[in-house]
């Protein structure tokens, strides 16, 4: 994503008689689709602000533009409610900004969606004596009910959920450990406010074996048979989790294959993994 | 996630000297995690809600409460600096709200985090002749390259994969599909601004074989032999895209074991689809 330094720029803007006109414009970057960035970076009051957009909206509106967003600072909260008035509206917010966007355009308004999707792993770790690690945890819906479940955690965005997963599980109990596959993943909605959930349930190699468990998060952690795991009456009381055990007990007895991600090259030259049954493509 | 319909409440308040006042503060809702949800349904100016928030503020910080959350929609962005100065920040927004939360606990801050991912999907169509559906696009990365590609598209919040791999295939081509299995997936970051982005192979067996194509975004759809999708020059100068390919050529010439869905009940009641290997489970 391109950003602009400047919030001003002077532009050339033909007027009625053939006169050329200096007319004094939001600075903007040009994206691929057709749009224009503004990225706000100096504070403005909202009365110099509202000259300047409603020329510069006419102008982009002239030269065929489609979209324009602007991305406010938190700093600039005051710019919000002016930008909405000229026909602005929310596209997505993080903590220290948030991004507004007119399609200004006639066609049919193609603008990308926000993130819909939160993304999470659940991590099953288990070493040579079939004892799997399991945690439980100090608050959230399982708090209190006593029941031992697999480390679980948040995908960061930018984060891969393999090293996610690694991540996770060295924060809950201080153990190392290798990304083997993915086993299973799970699709849920309305899991917080309107967005939907997917869950990756995750193996991984122990490479360390002592516990050494967070604080702040984790009421307790240990290594219990995975059979014992199994048969906690909670597990075997809900499908979504005996369907997970089961899966786990297969790949700790038998051949299940998983998704493996292994490194590719896109389109655009970025690296990505792609994740699926290399067992089965092997074979071919 | 529940709303509160008034905007005001009415709460009784000690002050020094034992004596009960009545305050006037912002109705909110409680959640499930020590926090107060607060829906601004009905206009008002800054004036009448400065000293409400403040008033609200205080009285939750005294019954320790851990956040305030805060729904304003767009016609309210009036109040958006004004909150902000109250020491809230954006927590996510959509086209018509912008969600703000205020961590006003001392311990650590827990807030639940913004979705981070966009979900897609790319859709391998088969028939019995050995032929794929394959589109070119009006837009995008792929316009004006002769490159034919997968249907694809973006799963909205709260729609199931499989349902938007069908969808998809049917509003690009006009061809009804049922969905068989997931066969791989690519996860990808800073895809749109700083999200990352989620792409899963769908593979679909056509129940008719007509196309009409939707004419807005596609600019032509046709059904080809599986190895004429795979030999294009695009396909095997990009190892992300040529895999998927092997990965589609393998499941149309041998046995190749994706992810099925499987409907499964969660621990609140709710059914999700669970998607694994379900060959290598029966196999037990």
């Amino acid at each position: 994503m391109l950003t602009s330094t400047n919030t001003l720029a002077i532009e050339k803007k033909m007027v009625p008689g053939n006169e050329v006109q200096q007319v004094e414009l939001l600075a903007g970057v040009e994206d691929l689709y057709g749009g224009i960035i503004i990225d706000m970076e100096k504070t403005m009051d909202s009365e110099a602000f509202v000259p300047l957009l409603r020329a510069s909206l006419s102008q982009w509106k002239q030269r065929g533009k489609r979209a324009v967003w602007i991305k406010l600072p938190i700093e600039l909260a005051n710019l919000v409610e002016p930008a909405v008035k000229e026909g602005f509206k929310y596209h997505h917010a993080e903590p220290d900004y948030v991004m507004l966007v007119n399609w200004i355009s006639k066609s049919t308004n193609s603008l990308p969606k926000n993130a819909s999707h939160r993304v999470g792993i659940s991590a099953f770790v288990m070493n040579d004596k079939r004892q799997v690690l399991v945690v439980q945890e100090k608050s959230g819906k399982f708090k209190g009910t006593g029941v031992w479940k697999f480390p679980t955690g948040v995908v960061d965005e930018g984060e891969d959920i393999s090293m996610a997963a690694i991540r996770e599980v060295k924060e809950e109990t201080g153990i190392d450990t290798e990304f083997v596959e993915i086993l299973a993943f799970r699709q849920s909605h309305k899991s917080f406010f309107t967005k939907s959930d997917l869950l990756f349930v995750c193996m991984l190699r122990p490479r360390s074996f002592d516990i050494q468990k967070q604080d702040t998060e984790i009421e307790a952690a240990q290594w219990i048979p995975v059979e014992e795991y199994a048969e906690q009456p909670f597990m075997k009381k809900h499908d979504s989790f005996s369907s997970v055990a089961k899966v786990c007990l297969t790949k700790s007895e038998k051949e299940y294959a998983g998704f493996s991600p292994i490194p590719r090259t896109t389109a655009s030259g970025k690296t990505s993994y792609l994740y699926f049954n290399t067992k089965d493509l092997t074979q071919l």
